[in-house]
């Protein structure tokens, strides 16, 4: 028995348990995805991403409180926390986030640890997405500390990312930025009241213009004027300039315009055709994901623990490289 | 041809030019891999890590300079770089750092883009590592910036991962160091000129103690007394509890004192038995990420693209779920 049924019919219990089967990859819980994923594809997922100490998680319960308050929208939020990576840190960050949101039914708070490795954590994320999204929540929102690859997943994930940045958070941070604004729709500069917060946006102001380079569209049509090319009309002909938002969300300050910048993004998703661009390209990664996994637990069901213990003792002794050494397992297993 | 002899020769432009073959896993540098294979082991690999803003370059510079001066050793730098996971952002980076270590033939810096998916990153940079190892450096300084799985596999990577944290980064960063710990060998405080190093490093040690309660041990043999046990004791009985150590990497303060904690723990490696334990736990992974990249690559061969389109678009309709497709596809394939 799953408890797909039940989580259709919003049994939150059955939604809290089935959550748990899914990060842990349990057997039952395969069940329950297929049966629950034809009742997806109706939740509009947003990507939150950053450095730390950005302000992101108070940045996703005022987001989230925005939503119930009012739109009336029920909101999931899957906070991928990779505080721990070997023991698990979920607990915490749950109690955390509850004194906010405690007690709304329309809202459903979910921390992952980043366990595993090769894609795990994007697969366990995806497929609580799936349930969040069968489960009838209108908005799931994806929450990741950290910079890197996680960060890429999470834009793979969502339909809207919101990378947010806070003002002075010391010289690394412009690295970091110059990859996260390529996935970046909406630029969220949280902590506004902090000094250095105008440097913040016209740096992040100077790397959107690299990152879209507006001019070369129009010299390309024979205009070689370098200045202040029209966007207004660029994004009306299905082009996406990130926005910058400014918040304090601590206080609440800039959550409503966050909000309706959020609501343009997803007018503008639907009108050019990106969202189910988008949908296709998060859906291949995942079946992409699950075809790994299935071919890697299969090569391992087959191969002799034995033959793989003593290739690895010859790697160890440098008698064979590793790149020699796949030839002789996977040939082996073919044989 | 490959460029592994002129490697081994100590050429540094055949280096250079395999580095890149490395990192584009051009299909010539799986054959240098193989000959070089052989020349590894020798190099002690230390990892840095740690978040943004903490001066992880400065710190790795110094280290170099150090080890360049006072102990003859060659060092190569492999900073991987989340800049830019799209579209690459290494060769700033490469200058920036060449001011400090430039025209010394001891020295050589590649910094990478976290480019690719599922390991891949990992497993350049284990294959960049085995070059620089092949090639002759004593120590290889495997740089990573950001939290999360990357630093991970940092840590399954290097003999010797050192953590740097810097005073007051922000709220989120208490959460980050939890997980970190975890992996740490060496607790850097860096920046430790700025106000609340007191308070990081206190934060830090308690957190310690959480990790490594040394405590347990004792009460087991039926000492209940929880202050203070022995820790030099228990260092000396195969356990290594992560040693703290203040600097300020722009001055090369405190650098010197963390060269003698890295060769503090090179002896515990080496006398307690851990430095095989990690060749062959780094060794394991590296194997099996070259198993996973051979059996996807195998099986995206085979697989007659049409069929692959064809579940997708059933997908997206959601006329089927990914954990049905992979059943059909894999099945097909195994016809």
């Amino acid at each position: 028995m799953t408890y797909s049924q039940a989580v259709l019919d919003g049994d939150r219990l059955a939604l809290s348990r089935l959550l748990t089967q899914v990060e842990n990859n349990a057997p039952e819980s395969r069940a329950a995805l297929i049966e629950l994923f034809p009742h997806t594809g109706r939740a509009h997922l947003i990507g939150v991403t950053g450095a730390p100490g950005t302000g992101k998680s108070s940045l996703v319960n005022q987001l989230a409180l925005y939503y119930r308050k009012n739109e009336n929208k029920r909101v999931a939020i899957v906070a991928v926390d990779p505080s721990s990576p070997f023991t698990g840190g979920a607990v915490l960050g749950d109690r955390v986030r509850m004194r906010d949101l405690a007690g709304d039914p329309g809202v459903f708070i979910r921390s992952m640890a980043t366990r595993g490795s090769l894609g795990g954590l994007a697969q366990s994320t995806a497929n609580m997405v799936q349930v969040f999204d069968a489960a009838g929540f209108d908005v799931v929102i994806i929450e990741t500390v950290g910079a890197g690859q996680s960060e890429v997943d999470v834009a793979r994930l969502a339909h809207t990312t919101l990378v947010v940045e806070a003002p002075g958070l010391g010289d690394d941070i412009q690295a970091i930025k110059a990859g996260i604004l390529e996935i970046a729709d909406i630029l969220v500069i949280n902590k506004a009241d902090h000094p250095g917060v105008e440097m913040t946006e016209k740096a992040l102001k100077s790397m959107l213009e690299l990152a879209h380079p507006t001019e070369r569209i129009f010299q390309h049509h024979g205009v070689s004027m370098r200045i202040a090319a029209p966007k207004q009309d660029l994004s009306s002909v299905q082009m996406w300039i990130p926005l910058i938002q400014r918040t304090v969300a601590t206080e609440g300050r800039g959550i409503p315009e966050l909000a309706v910048s959020i609501a343009k993004h997803v007018t503008h998703l639907t009108q050019s055709g990106d969202w189910a661009i988008r949908e296709r390209a998060r859906l291949e990664v995942e079946l992409d994901a699950l075809i790994h996994e299935e071919l890697v637990s299969r090569f391992r069901q087959d191969l002799p623990q034995k033959l793989y213990e003593s290739v690895l003792e010859k790697i160890i002794q440098r008698e064979l490289s590793p790149g020699e050494a796949i030839r002789i397992l996977l040939n082996g297993r073919l044989k």
